[in-house]
């Protein structure tokens, strides 16, 4: 049982932390803190937070495990805030969607005391934001990676593991740059095609007739297109080197398969198409085994 | 009520056709043509076919409505086959993605029967294909584009829009011209570069690695990728001239959003994305507002 929490940004993702942990009994008490008085009000109002901190001094003050789940360009301002009232029983996490950059930061803001700050990231969203998009089962099932520190004790990296496991995450662990890399990937690139396919067809001259026409394959396509700009602004920018990565590779393939098409070579395109489908069709029926395998043995 | 229907395949689209109208009691016999035995005996197996086509002549004499929902480019040799079977009283439609090519198939396959031709397109689907993928609610509420032809008579056209308002489809016209520079943009685009994402991401070294992380975001992005590359290769090619054009712009402002990454320029990058997040939103509640209308009035 923690005593006390505090949690940096009550939104989706803060504030299905403090909903998870209270709903299984695994704290006393949320703190929130925030740049925006209406939405730590309204997280106030949901039950997220029980109270709202007046200064971080106050805020930190005797808290077992502090959670950032800002946008990931706050990450250092914050850390430096926390830095001089963090007490040696304090345990600090964070929730980006970038690793290596958040741990450069960390170690700047955080100094000698670096060894209480365990780097996270909680694999988990929707496509709302804020704290009325917050809610207690968003981690039940899913992945949450730390990133630990050479500097963290066991027992810190512990305590930040089991307040995941009691939201109902399973933890894995990757070291910063592996994490970015994978999730440049399998993440940051395809939020950028999305947002970049949606403004594409926004800015026709005839974008009310084309959004008319566009059916469930595109909604699906674009989901993560509704996802806070802001927020994937600042995580294109902390992946950029992997990021841009994975772009070039991505833009490289494009490119051969424009020239199949121009060349109207349908046996090269179908190559493609058909590789991405089978694999596709592969990687579905891992998950739909490792989910029927928890089910097997007793999950929820 | 059809006295006699034929589908030449009976996979999702023309699965889905049949059983929509046998659940509507608007069909009396529904005849299967297709490539492969076992698709066809599966689809008698689920109730989808009464009668099992031993040649285009018999599937053809006396049927009111002819579906052809087979890959795109087959369309013209299915219309060649049919056509000196094709009795006056007969109508001929399609449910190919694509309607240029599809029309000059048929006029050339037709030649002075091209009146018997209407021209359409259900906008519905589903990442499974085959028989067993067929539903008998596909279509409700789902926009149907019919194409007409100005040789097609308006009894024709009513005869083919009237079966589709029976699936509980809602019938929309469009040139096919038109309809081509649509679809190429808010579905064919789409789906390439799905394809190509995941085809990337499944010929990298470490694929295994980078799945095992892919999340919700990854799967909804590539659903699509799912769909029968067979059928995404024909409809590519079949739109070769707007779906370059669409890449084209696409690979342009992918492009620009490369340089504002690589020149780490946050503002340009926020633009594109809070422009794209803007304006799916909007689409969105736009889609909500029309299901609440439906909902007022009835509708399922």
């Amino acid at each position: 049982m923690l005593n006390k929490i505090v949690i940096f940004g009550a939104g989706l993702i803060g504030g299905s932390f403090a909903l998870a942990l209270k709903k299984a009994h695994a704290v006393q008490q949320v703190v929130g803190v925030g740049r925006s008085v209406a939405a730590m009000e309204r997280a106030r109002e949901l039950g997220i937070v029980d109270v709202i901190a007046t200064s971080v001094a106050a805020a930190v003050d005797g808290a077992d495990l502090i959670l950032i789940a800002a946008p990931v360009a706050q990450t250092g301002a914050i850390l430096a805030a926390i830095e001089p009232h963090l007490q040696p029983g304090t345990v600090v996490t964070d929730a980006g969607s970038t690793k290596t950059d958040v741990v450069a930061a960390a170690r700047q803001a955080l100094g000698a005391k670096i060894g209480q700050f365990v780097p996270g990231h909680p694999i988990a969203g929707r496509e709302l934001n804020g704290p009325d998009a917050a809610i207690d089962h968003l981690y039940v099932g899913k992945k949450t990676v730390l990133a630990p520190l050479p500097e963290n004790s066991d027992a810190d990296i512990a305590r930040v593991a089991l307040a995941w496991e009691a939201c109902g995450a399973i933890i894995h662990r990757l070291t910063a740059e592996k994490h970015d890399r994978i999730f440049a990937a399998v993440s940051h690139l395809p939020h950028l095609l999305a947002y970049v396919l949606v403004d594409d067809v926004a800015k026709k001259p005839h974008a009310d007739l084309l959004f008319q026409y566009a059916a469930s394959g595109f909604r699906d396509f674009t989901r993560i297109a509704g996802s806070s700009a802001e927020m994937w602004r600042d995580i294109s920018l902390a992946n950029q080197t992997a990021l841009l990565e994975e772009l070039d590779s991505y833009m490289l393939q494009l490119g051969r398969l424009r020239a199949s098409l121009a060349a109207a070579d349908g046996a090269a395109i179908e190559a493609v198409y058909s590789n991405a489908q089978q694999a596709r069709q592969n990687w579905i029926r891992t998950i739909e085994a490792a989910e029927s395998q928890k089910n097997i043995q007793g999950g929820d």
